[in-house]
């Protein structure tokens, strides 16, 4: 059988599950997992279908065609189609921290990840010995004042040149530009070490130590031109106490950085996660 | 509008999404929520689907008439159907300890919970007076081994009379009869005092003192004959150190047991509860 | 067996510990526990002791003078003494919300919080029924802009009246003024319904809900002149999604505020927290 | 300076806080921390001290004799002493799960444990590439039936050989013999993927999807000869629902294995856990 993600966006209106699984059915696909939301506020609509096709008479091209043929202009509908078979190419940036590339490794090693990933670009040479011993490609691009814009350049090249679907920052400590983000919107996934809204920028740890908080948290979001502000794709956070130095919270946190930040690569991956409105509608 | 709830659940097979939201459509409803879940091991198909239908031609009779007629055979379906505006009736049932009591009441009394309370029972007459300050009912029924049959008959008729859908018991420290249950099948509440299987039966704080658990909990589950193993709904956790003595634990425990409870009250009132094999599906 | 409660505060040295507990022997007292902790980037020193006197010959006053002579001077010692069995009078402020006082209020009358509560006070009539049913005092004082000033010095000369300790913010919707805070400084607590810093001031669940966030809190603090800036507590949070609307937040947040308030409350009423630099240590 | 800890067990009794603060003093050393507990219902002492002493003068050898002059026999006391700076050797035991020893490693790598990794032993080859690629010597000892006695005499042998001081069960799937136990009683350290004492013994993933619990958990506890029932260090847990299938719990289980065991293996390094009654002190 062969598997069909279909993500589905578009204005409220009546009708429209009906339509879609009725659409389905007559393309002799069954549906196995529907999710529905319908933001009331906004009145929009969201559905995520898993639907499955008999592989030798199912054309991905057909049904792309009688799909936009029968919604894209009568629902004025925002549609992506997936091949759930298909593994997406993940590029991972790093720069010197190395927890957050171990637990992706480690996890990537273990088949856990439905991805391939192609290569790892990082502004530091320091944890190459790390991508070695998992036989992944390691790019050492030094990113200065003055070196940033061919770094960049350098950087896209790369990402075209292994097809690179998305991308992970895995504590990778530097802006990234705007040409890259508006080539990959919504495909560059970040981990902030903070709880956002709380403590965006440079050294969170520090300035909810100084705050004296009694909770921390770590954010992993979609990357937009405004610093840690990009649509949240999950959170989660650990208790401190006054006992609790910064550097307790640095490795606290660490735990909580890869934790969530590969629980937003899995919810990426299975085409879990829709964007709108610098949210997100994450089905689980 | 009128706003119906129906919850599905058959064996599963190609075409059911299609063909209930079809079914909808055709009698002019618009689906608002759609929830579906497929236990891919027992091959177990549910949905739970939220309906509006014009007020003034919609007949619950009428539609009730013709979806036994398309689906009860077709496809071995087991349905409820529920009108979204009737809140059901819930006694509770009490004995000495206040708190999940005060915190139903406060709720109610705040219009948080979808529900009428007609009555409380208890077996002993110490709450009467939190009763009577939220102006409800009280009805005292000693249980002891002699009068436990008169008592469970008394019970019985009260909850007819009032003409009860479902019962909590908020920390009613009695054992239910055979009779109740079954009349009452998956209709009957109950939170235990621990994160069960662990420490199931009395003195569960005690128990999980003596073991040195890091960590208690409290379970809201569906009363089955099998003491403490029913159905279970929600469950919540809450930490503990070497420093809380038993007193604490069932300090903290009381927090959580009124809290899980609630959850579970709100869960079954928005018929998002669905039981299978001695488990549940909860739509969320 | 009197037992008494010190808290010790001051610059870190050498040689603190040994002379507290040596100078408690000598008094003929027995040490309970002991909670000490160092800020080691402040070089500041926090003890708290619970301590046992043979009530025949202890003297409070006596202690005391011998506890200034040995160490006020020779540390450049702050220090407090409690005697445990003196219940803390507390001042309920509400206003419209019952939530947190049906909570707060029937944890007292289960004999859960160590305070007598001898006053209600609101700026609203609403939640008179509640003070009735558990028999506390409720004090409607009207807060506009014009009548602010004689309503603050009303509060104050009914805090005086009933010799209040401390003053619980119960979700009370108003600005305390600066006369007020300086009475009583590290002795006004609030429940603020966001996990501070993120979310300050009013609204808290509508931003976070336009934030898109997938988690929400609560923090309780000590009222400052920086609104919601003061010294935390106590936070705890709990997890939303996409499917919550603002109501849900907000129901959600309800279960929060009451809990984290109550965990506050207990703190502070057990001498567990101290203040420095906009900080709390919590011995737990 | 040299830092020493100080673990002190005995019944409890009037003034050992003051004595032992005061012995300290005396031997011209600084307290920096102190944590204490009492067990008030079985009467039983517990202190953990970190002291500071001049290194040039500071004879651990000196500071043990006039120590067990003073207190071993006036108080019963039991104690132990730590030099702060000497790291304890840990053996880790590994069958094929990668994901608590690359968890385990990667931190190792990083600086964030105490500890000195002299050997790994596994009673498969699958791990042995992770051990290489973090040089460490890895030893394949097959474990079957009828080797099981000559496997368990090589094991003890190679850990008396790297004079190990503790053993950490990272996910080994064997029994481990009494010998074992008995040389190294509360010395190794286990991780169970269960909320014990729900679901001890094999496959509880299984039986904690069987009985549809809301919540799953991981616990890291001391070995005993009784399986899954020796001295509870940490234990954490995560939610679960209908849609996950016995293969996300293991997935899920596996962060909290890695996370519960780094948590155990930290709290043991540091010297803050102690055993007695079959459960923990675990001063934090």
């Amino acid at each position: 059988m062969k598997r069909i993600i279909v993500l589905i966006n578009c204005n409220d209106r009546q009708g429209i599950i009906a339509s879609v699984t009725n659409f389905i059915q007559k393309q002799n696909g069954n549906i196995v997992y529907i999710d529905q939301h319908v933001d009331r506020e906004n009145l929009m609509f969201f559905m995520r279908l898993e639907c499955e096709f008999a592989k030798a008479t199912f054309s991905v091209e057909k049904f792309e065609e009688n799909f936009a043929e029968s919604f894209s202009e009568k629902f004025n509908m925002n549609w992506q189609l997936f091949d759930a078979d298909i593994k997406p190419k993940m590029a991972l940036f790093v720069s010197k921290y190395e927890h957050c590339l171990y637990d992706i490794l480690s996890r990537y090693s273990a088949n856990e990840l439905d991805v391939v990933i192609p290569l790892i670009i990082s502004n530091h040479p320091d944890l190459e010995h790390i991508a070695n011993s998992f036989n992944i490609p390691y790019y050492y691009i030094k990113v200065t004042k003055d070196t940033k814009k061919v770094a960049e350049d350098l950087q896209l090249k790369l990402l075209q040149e292994y097809k690179v679907d998305f991308i992970v920052l895995a504590r990778y400590m530097q802006i990234i530009s705007s040409k890259l983000i508006e080539d990959y919107t919504n495909h560059i996934i970040n981990i902030h070490h903070s709880f956002l809204p709380a403590f965006p920028g440079a050294k969170p740890y520090h300035s909810a130590f100084e705050r004296g908080v009694k909770i921390i948290g770590a954010t992993s979001h979609y990357v937009t031109e405004d610093l840690d502000e990009g649509p949240i794709i999950e959170q989660d956070i650990t208790r401190v106490t006054h006992t609790n130095t910064i550097k307790d919270f640095i490795l606290k946190g660490k735990d909580l950085e890869k934790i969530v930040l590969s629980r937003a690569i899995k919810l990426h991956t299975k085409r879990k996660v829709m964007v709108y409105k610098n949210k997100t509608v994450v089905f689980i």
